[in-house]
């Protein structure tokens, strides 16, 4: 791209002059004593300058890297470890040093602990051994201390597993099923992928296998294994379970061809703790007229323990201190509470979201809108929003304030794993939608490192939550 | 993200046969035997099936980053250089090697050579010197051998400049203007701090500076040079004029704060050759019915010399060269010709856009539309058209198609350095539009690696230009 033709256009048109509209944006706020008489709801043309003045401020300060750039240094957050309480810690410390209301919800969590992972392709009568980068799965019982050595059978789906019948027995079965690289939503590839690692261990057990591998869902050729959940069938016996890397699995599966024979020896020394003592950490500012409505921002706390979940979900987090911190620096004195709340245990059963859904179920409380922001730290493409059409439609009247912080659509959808539980008591769910073609190449995995998340990105996400906020908090759903 | 509760959706709705859709769009276009009869336009169904091919190709396949590693592999390809020779060379054999009518247009080209450049802040009085990442500005003149020192007057703006008056006489004058954050528009943002780069240095000799040193045009803070075309006002005394990195600009800054009187040393070699043969690569794919009628995929297949120029602009040649392969693949024969020109020498003075209208002028040929992809490897956002109201709508008639496969918006606007000459022959003018956060991180500087562009966002912008320029062979505008 070279100058000389392309710029000229932007020469031309008008200049932001951002000091000015912040000016503006204070003066519409401040001009209103709320100790005296009510706050005017700020009108449309307030909430203009309002969300200009975020967008200003975020872009030029860059705030939300810096929060990320604390909780990535934390280090790994799995549930139950020192990491997810060095966490806690630290996002409490960071909600009151803002100046926020701050508190913490204890809840009680999963404790596993991973330990080591070992694992090697064995051909009877090579003298070598093929090693695989593998990590076992969350909640994975361990093999034994020594290991365990077993034939392999390699299926795509389901359906082969039941084909294979009684070849299935006393063997390790390799769940080997690529992402699908075709589907432009990688969510739904990913999805497509997962169901081998969540349910695998299970249906593998059932018919006789002596432990799962399977390849880590992500689009990517590389040599690192994804780890996450798995869940046993209640009732069903259990046997270990881990993930390879994608190239790990290519090869495994061509030694597969060549030698039908080749074995696998696999070791892991995870365990399961009993439940540790955690918490969700909340942080608001109250709501001058309705401070009992909530308009709810979240993102999870916890992360896996291969990196220190940069994307997933200390961006999340990231974004909602930055939501609350440019709410707060716009002048804006939300009529309605605006309150964050970084959860923990999205990732190993989601008892932060369920405990807090309780509780708030219990209270005089009311939330009218739980947004949550946990696919990574990519641009900003959109909001999936629950309810109904009138909902969909009032929400949609916000897109102009949106758009200029790149906000393209919002569309029917929404909700997640810690939000969820809200929506039996009439909270709209609201996913924020970033761009996620390049989500799975970190997720779950040690390339969920800090420099694969952009500063700008990871901001404008901060900045359209912040304007979505402030505007469900001054207009209402 | 965990898997739980998000992805559930996604395993209940149907899933795509990529195959049965592939058979489809192969059966629909073979079915007519073009030598016979005239071939019908695909119905807009066909078309669909033959985006859908198009995409499920490109994902799977991801063709465009090993076009675009080829071309990165080749070097910096700086007009007059010999890897811009190398390049030319290369894109010629690659079109041949896939099977398209393939030529060179013949071009001269500005050859200018940059050397060495070094640049140090002196405190007088002072023992050791600051060395300043530097780099000279592609066209200027160099500094004496020794180099040259000289005062330094900062300045933010031509305004300063002006009002500085006498002081400019005898100093170097140091352009601090940092490219705008608060800007969404980063391609705006950048034109406003470019300006200087563009402009600089005749508007500081017409005052009696003796040089000319701008502040990189980029957003973020590190300590690489972003080099890019220097302009000399005709009549103007002429000086030398380099950029500095971001970091070395607060460096110079605060320097010059502390102490006024700090001089700064800058000594660059580069020189100015006789205008060298090069050429534009064209490869195309010859219409059916109107071959006379061109549909044009254009990128520039020069560089900036800092680096092998990974998203400006050997990713837009990539996508060319894919755009086409996946056009052949889809099964298409179309109606209109499809063809892709690799210019030289867009970052130079755009001889190879100027030259290639001339000739397009003088045939027989009418270029209905051209689309340029000058603007990095981001995933898609939208397409940029010219002409009036009616032309927009008939374009976004197509946005259906492109929808799926990750296009936002189609809106007014469009052109760019080598397509730009063709609209006064009537061709619609159309730029595609990716994701541009990151652009300018890169632009123009070493950092502008191959490391930088992911596969699969590069391939999106492939897949949707294909699909466009087959939906424009087809339906005409």
């Amino acid at each position: 791209m070279a100058f000389l033709q392309k710029v000229s256009p932007f020469l031309r048109s008008a200049r932001l002059i951002p000091t000015v509209l912040l000016a503006l944006a204070i003066s519409c706020t401040t001009n209103h004593p709320g100790d005296e008489a009510p706050v005017p709801a700020p009108t449309a043309t307030d909430l203009d300058r309002i969300a200009e003045t975020i967008r200003t401020n975020g872009l030029t300060r860059e705030g939300a890297f810096d929060f990320l750039e604390a909780l990535y240094a934390v280090g790994p957050r799995l549930t139950g470890s020192d990491g997810a309480a060095r966490g806690v810690d630290w996002a409490k410390k960071t909600f009151e040093s803002l100046g926020f209301e701050t508190w913490l919800e204890k809840i009680l969590v999963p404790h596993w602990v991973r330990g080591e992972a070992a694992a090697e392709i064995i051909l009877p009568g090579a003298a070598g051994r093929d090693p695989l980068a593998a990590a076992g799965l969350g909640g994975s019982i361990p093999t034994p201390p020594a290991g365990l050595t077993a034939k392999v059978i390699e299926v795509k789906s389901f359906d082969e597993l039941e084909k294979a019948g009684s070849l299935v027995r006393g063997r390790i079965v390799f769940f080997n099923a690529p992402m699908d690289r075709a589907l432009m939503d990688t969510f739904r590839a990913y999805g497509e992928a997962a169901q081998f690692r969540v349910r695998g261990a299970s249906e593998a057990a059932k018919r006789g296998a002596v432990a799962s591998i399977v390849r880590s869902p992500t689009g990517r050729l590389d040599d690192h294994p994804h780890t996450g959940i798995v869940t046993y069938e209640p009732g069903a016996p259990r046997v270990p379970a881990a993930a390879i890397s994608t190239l790990g699995a290519d090869l495994l599966s061509a030694r597969l061809r060549e030698r039908p024979d080749a074995e696998m020896m696999l070791r892991m020394t995870c365990e399961t703790l009993p439940d540790a003592a955690s918490a969700n950490v909340v942080g608001q500012i109250r709501g001058t007229e309705k401070p009992e409505e909530i308009v709810l921002l979240g993102a999870h706390l916890d992360s896996w323990d291969l990196s220190a979940g940069a994307n997933d979900d200390a961006a999340g987090c990231a974004q909602c201190l930055e939501a609350l911190r440019l709410i707060r620096d716009s002048g804006l004195k939300p009529k309605r509470t605006i309150r964050a709340v970084l959860f923990m245990n999205e990732e190993f059963g989601g008892s932060g979201g369920r405990d807090y859904a309780a509780a708030a179920g219990r209270s005089r409380e009311r939330h009218i809108a739980a947004m949550e922001s946990d696919r990574g730290a990519g641009a900003p493409e959109g909001f999936l929003v629950g309810g109904g059409t009138a909902t969909l439609e009032k929400l949609k009247a916000f897109e102009p304030l949106l758009r200029p912080s790149g906000i393209l659509w919002i569309r029917p959808g929404g909700g997640g794993v810690d939000i969820g539980p809200l929506a039996a008591g009439g909270a709209v769910m609201m996913s924020f939608m970033p761009d996620v073609q390049r989500y799975f190449d970190y997720h779950h995995s040690a390339l969920d490192t800090l420099d694969s998340v952009h500063p700008r990105e990871l901001e404008l996400g901060a900045i359209v939550m912040a304007v979505m906020a402030a505007a469900l908090a001054e207009k209402g759903i």
